[in-house]
């Protein structure tokens, strides 16, 4: 199973990446960007996992390992062939 | 209109920081994880553009500003009001 983890700040942490990122593309011309956040994506493949295994150890890895839970928020999904499953 | 561009290493292009984040996964006893990439996100908020304008500028900016079309791929998609809409 392939999992999807969205790792980026939270609304109230300041993202000078994406700062920097949409000036650049002011700079470019491209005036109609409002706002840009960036962040980390992790694509994982689970081996022998059941679904209801992984929604229990998904959230798990995330908060100890891929995201740092005082300023970051994660959201993920099940990628299977053709379907996603979102959860948050 | 808000959209979210995923951007990941080909798959011929080594990944280290994901088999960084795979081997402390399996330090820490998650051996069921088979593989990592770790890529990046932006949420881009749009103003006053259509979606077919969109369409024709989010790949120009992916591939100019966001991606290096050499080593990395992109997808994106558009994050309306509870509803999806994948392109790759």
């Amino acid at each position: 199973m392939k999992v999807r983890i969205l790792v980026s700040f939270k609304e109230s942490v300041l993202d000078p990446q994406g700062q920097t990122v949409k000036n650049a593309l002011h700079t470019l011309g491209y005036d109609f960007i409002k706002d840009v956040r960036q962040g980390k994506v992790f694509e994982v493949e689970l081996q022998g996992l059941s679904e209801d295994q992984a929604q229990k150890v998904i959230p798990e890895i995330a908060d100890k390992v891929l995201a740092n839970p005082i300023i970051e928020k994660f959201s993920w999904e099940v990628l299977s062939e053709g379907k996603k499953v979102s959860r948050n």
